[in-house]
């Protein structure tokens, strides 16, 4: 299912081919994000020519619209939204803990109203994973509960100890139901919480790898905690998991943050904000991002980067400052694509780097050359 | 310049060829408007792929934004917004009329706030010139005064008049700078106006036509007139305009409107439509408009329309419902796609049916089959 391909001398890096049910993928890999069945303001002929491997979808959200009988009636996400290569779903608890109201969990799972029209819901263990099996996903999350930062260890244990039995809950309805997609077996992923303390990281590492999934995921990092403690949440967990089964960091992140943690061993990532950022106008580069519609912009006529997308190449700083001025959606497309396409050819470098054996010297550029935050004379 | 390619011999419909400084238009044609350099929320290479021919663009809104220097300075709007083929831009008089606020119009032009940051402009006859020059359209509109409707005899020919003076005044400006566009004359295109006047009309086609323009328009139509007036004016015009020049209708309308236009002599349309009306889920088809938003559509697996682009066919109106249902940029996409193909291919099966010798079929079936407003079951 996952191939080893080649490892990094310098550090916990790994090159790996992940097998779905609709095609391969390979890793490190950067996800983009299509809560709600699209890509935003992104269609799928653009994703593979972004040369995009997987996306991520949000089964809360299908669930609540248009509901997962509607994509199951239309042949599966998939052909619901005319994308066919691999898909991943979450299994909704994060949203139902971050967006839906009126929230009451229980042992059996969480009641609550959906954040559309109030309608009264629930999202169990076993819901979660009819839900992801009735959409069809390559790769189905385990339900869980995501602890918020920060977090007591007494409360985190607490937390931690209903996420496992949760995990033994979906373990069980996999092999009863064992759902297949595109003719092949569905593959679910357990995910590591456990917030801050080492010894319930490891703690749920060692349980899920027992209950044995064919990936493991890390949830709660970018919850607000420190980049610390987010990189020693990698160092405590990777050891603990298998050599030969793909690791996804949920939910991530600045550009240097992914290349840190492939150097930690993660082989897979996602993170909304490539097309959240460019409805205002934020573009990615190397050296951190620039704001499209600074008024410094308004006669620069050359590219938003050299090494941008063949798509966006044609198109001027000043135009798509123009575009983000007037409110033109054709900006907000050019900007997403090139984000997607700045965060997918990062994965596509550090692929090439680990292969060709040069990881270190790619981690050190990535990471010198990124100022975190845009420069006082960037921000209008 | 203009080539007449074939007559109809049960109307006044003609199959044309306009050769401008970026490229041929053949005629009947349609032209997707991109009023703020940009075809809303389309790439210029889906505009390709659509086989838009020329597309319009709005002088008063460039002017505006991002002010007509910064495209001159980027070589020219073509260059600016990416699409290459021939661009018509119109003289900015109707926006002023439009949206500007505490407006003054003089003899020697017209006095107003702008609609953005209220900043005191001045347009007249040589400044529209001038500034069509700086964005280097390849065809320019003449700065019209476009009347009212309803309107008295006797304002609609004051009005006139002040409309012929400046076309006057186009003209010379013409004469004494002859802009150039890739390296060839620009083309000027005089507006007939006249409002509902049978007299005004000929008084203004007569007296244009004495200017020698390379091409004529009709102004003041889709102004709120009755279709009945809107043919009506088509009538009375057409025939005392050359035969060996393009004709323009400003600002359509219907299906059935074009069509029955291009039965009266009439060679080139535009219409906002097939790009506005896509943002609340409007898309058009042979029987009509249909509202994707509607519950009937919500487990409709078929495409939009069997004939709609390769772009759009392999979506559902069940997704499109989706993405419109939750404000999902790629649904506008995918119905904007859809409406400019259906307005485009109406247009190349209109040329195909004057070619053929069948246009009073076509034009019977066209206008037989459309229904003017959704049907009551249509609407949610």
């Amino acid at each position: 299912m996952f191939e080893l391909l080649a490892t990094d001398p310098t550090s916990a890096a790994r090159r790996g081919r992940l097998h779905t049910p609709h095609g391969v993928i390979e890793t490190p890999i950067f996800m983009p994000v299509g809560t709600q069945a699209s890509v935003k303001a992104i269609h799928p002929q653009e994703l593979i020519a972004l040369e995009a491997q997987v996306i991520l979808s949000n089964t809360y959200h299908l669930w609540v619209r248009p509901g997962a009988d509607i994509i199951k009636d239309a042949g599966g996400l998939h052909s619901f939204m005319g994308w066919h290569g691999p898909i991943l779903t979450d299994s909704g608890g994060y949203q139902v803990f971050s967006l839906a109201k009126l929230r009451k969990i229980k042992e059996e799972g969480c009641y609550f109203n959906n954040h559309v029209d109030g309608t009264p819901m629930f999202l169990g263990p076993e819901t979660a994973m009819e839900i992801q099996a009735a959409l069809g996903s390559d790769i189905a999350m385990l339900f869980d509960e995501c602890t918020p930062w920060p977090c007591s260890h007494p409360d985190a244990e607490k937390s931690l100890d209903l996420t496992l039995r949760w995990a033994r809950r979906c373990r069980d309805w996999i092999d009863q139901n064992q759902p297949l997609t595109a003719g092949k077996p569905q593959l679910h992923f357990g995910i590591v919480q456990g917030s801050t303390y080492e010894d319930l990281r490891q703690k749920s590492a060692r349980e899920l790898v027992a209950m044995d999934f064919p990936g493991y995921a890390i949830g709660g990092l970018s919850v607000g905690e420190p980049e610390e403690d987010m990189m020693r949440i990698a160092d405590w967990t990777c050891p603990h998991l298998p050599q030969n089964k793909p690791r996804y960091a949920m939910g991530l992140g600045t550009l240097p943050q992914m290349v840190e943690l492939i150097a930690r061993g993660i082989d897979m990532f996602d993170c909304v904000l490539p097309t959240r950022l460019a409805r205002n106008g934020t573009a990615f580069t190397h050296e951190g991002t620039l704001n499209l519609r600074n008024a410094k912009y308004a006669r620069d006529f050359s590219p938003i980067a050299e090494d941008t997308h063949p798509l966006v190449k044609p198109f001027t700083r000043a135009y798509i400052r123009h575009l983000i001025n007037t409110q033109e959606v054709l900006g907000l497309r050019l900007i997403s694509l090139h984000n997607l396409h700045f965060y997918l050819s990062l994965a596509s470098r550090a692929r090439q780097a680990i292969e060709q054996g040069c990881f270190a010297d790619f981690r050190t550029e990535v990471v010198s050359r990124y100022q975190p935050r845009p420069t006082a004379s960037d921000s209008d």
